[in-house]
């Protein structure tokens, strides 16, 4: 057994971990842009990253390095350091070559616009301004924000029956998702628990499903999604049950944050699809549903309009018909297995759920037992206004 | 050999069809909302419909009848009769019950809001002022219309070395494509050409690929989709070359016509897709690069952001990499297979490109022999403007 206790730490909540971020003038008006994350202990590390084939350099140059550990995590906003070949390899060692002698095997994540190389000047000047013994948790997950509003931090410490603890503390940026936009999603989790890279990578792959994989703002993937799981192991303490259930809430808090700050959304919705002939197809529903313009368009008009619910699901290919599937708009259900239950007084309870910054939609296919909940947003005017030229 | 002669008569250019559009009131203002397709003489039917698994209800309507002839198609716009169930399939026939004694084996078209019974009463007092005796392409193509701008026509006829000749004549609606939206897409073409239903479906079939299919305006595939063609082989001409090329330059300007009327659409866009792995991966690209909706806001946003355009491509899931990848705007290469070759002289010049009303974004990917042509339109204020409340 185990206690979960809600920190309010970030990415320095565990144990040896620190981090703070600094303005090296790659924002306008002196805005933090790079942040750092160092453990005196070297880490083992996790990680998940985009299935995008331009992957960006920051991804290739981890992935080259094979089996490794590291201390330091520097990152970057407003370049993602994107199609830009070995160059942008070669950016990279240049600058992780300047980082002091404390630092072991480092590595960068970047995030901003694709095709641009990294201003290595600036950067390299930058990181010069990290002081290692900082605790600034606010500062880094602040200097990391791209299009965000808001900044997204989670932390648990984790309570062991024998009185042992550990920690996991997190922080992200991305006002898109694992399905997101020039506005990568990044996501870095800290932990001081006594766990092995093979583990922890497996427990991410598992909780990555129904977290960030479960979420989206606008359907694109970028170049750089990273999420990137670290342990100094300095606790000594491990629970698989407690560490799993922490991770869990916290990638599901930041997944939630991420699309509920999904550029230019006022809502967040939960897609509960259920009955499908299987989870996979279950899951292609809800996808369907948080991707669809026609859906998010009606949303953001707080339009109760099912029937684009109900086309959506149809057009998403899986096995359905018209006779098995209900609707409902939280617990209001608005359309029963081929009944047309749509009045007026049901489209005025309707409108007032819709009303709501966050609410549930649940399509029951009523085929059979497959079952996977999305998170999705509306797109409005201000989707438009901040992708329609994003770089200036 | 044969000579395509364009004719200004819409879906009233084969001989013997006549066409109309009244208002039936189930429009604002007296618009035009009911049209009629008549022939004096029975005709063979080809139709391509939605995939989506929600099938509207003239759609399951029309399966149903198996094979058959007919010589009247009964079209309503603002109501789709879709998610209707078994009282959808009834109401067609109530109405359809009711049409004068000339009409033989008639059937429906609906396009409007879904989840809502038919008008009964008002569709059939508006069929009874259908005079059958009339020519009016333009008005009927003006009753079929919802969130369109503008109405959609096309005729050719087709002369043969022999003297002989046949005609086709077209009308369609949709500001959305059979990747569409609650603007489904319908398309009606009629012909006198002497042809049959079997070899009509197969160049149909074929013809839908690169034209309807390779058109999208949202991504979401509509309940109603249809596409009907009517021969009434009075012409007792045909010549398979010259049909196959008429039908194919009707279909793909009424496509580009309607992904040029896309819901606040302003551009025209052509995505050229070469040097896939194959066609089926270049089509998957070329949709991908025509759905995404961070291309669509950078092309209404007139941002030469190419970088947008290669993350899509990687994120489209078919083999690629940014070694063999190159994008032109136009003629002008903005990325060499890995060389960054974009500037501010080069940025000014693609910005002018992006101003036209209609260029085209070309991607090769350098590894093999596929390719595709795809169609999209940018999204702007106007796509949410419409979209957000579209039923009130």
């Amino acid at each position: 057994m185990y206690k979960l206790i809600e920190l309010q730490t970030g990415i320095c909540s565990a144990q040896g971990f620190f981090a703070d971020g600094i303005s090296a003038g790659l924002k306008a008006k002196s805005a933090k842009d790079m942040a750092f994350i160092y453990s005196e202990k070297e880490c083992e590390i996790a990680s998940v990253f985009t299935t995008n084939k331009m992957t960006a350099a920051p991804i290739r140059h981890f992935r080259a390095k094979g089996d490794f550990k590291t201390n330091f995590v520097l990152i970057n906003a407003k370049n993602a350091n994107a199609m830009t070949g070995k160059e942008g390899i070669e950016d990279i060692e240049t600058i992780l070559k300047t980082l002091p002698k404390e630092v072991i095997n480092p590595v960068m994540s970047s995030t901003g616009v694709i095709g641009v190389r990294l201003p290595q000047e600036k950067i390299i000047q930058g990181a010069k301004l990290f002081d290692l013994s900082k605790k600034e948790p606010n500062a880094a997950a602040s200097a990391i924000m791209t299009t965000d509003s808001f900044s997204k931090q989670k932390a648990f410490k984790v309570e062991l029956e024998d009185g042992s603890s550990f920690s996991l503390g997190a922080m992200a940026k991305g006002a898109g998702m694992i399905n997101p936009a020039m506005a990568t999603m990044l996501c870095f989790i800290t932990t001081d628990a006594d766990i092995s890279n093979v583990e922890m990578q497996e427990i991410l792959n598992e909780v990555t499903i129904t977290t960030f994989n479960a979420a989206s703002v606008d359907g694109d993937t970028s170049t750089n999604d990273t999420v990137m799981l670290l342990s100094n192991r300095v606790s000594g303490a491990y629970d698989r049950a407690g560490f799993k259930d922490a991770l869990k809430q916290i990638m599901l808090f930041l997944a939630r944050e991420m699309v509920r700050d999904g550029e230019g959304a006022t809502k967040l919705v939960t897609y509960k699809v259920t009955g499908a002939i299987s989870d996979a197809a279950a899951e292609v529903v809800a996808k369907s549903l948080s991707n669809s313009l026609l859906v998010k368009t009606a949303l953001y008009g707080e339009d109760p309009n099912w029937g684009r619910i109900a086309s959506t699901v149809g057009a998403s290919g899986v096995e359905a018909n018209e006779e098995t599937l209900s609707i409902s708009f939280n617990d209001l259900c608005v359309y029963d297995t081929g009944k047309l239950l749509f009045d007026e007084k049901m489209e005025e309870m309707a409108s007032k759920i819709m009303q709501l910054d966050s609410f549930s939609i649940s399509c029951d296919l009523g085929l059979g037992e497959g079952k996977f909940t999305s998170f999705g947003c509306d797109l409005g005017y201000e989707y438009v206004k901040i992708n329609a030229d994003y770089r200036t």
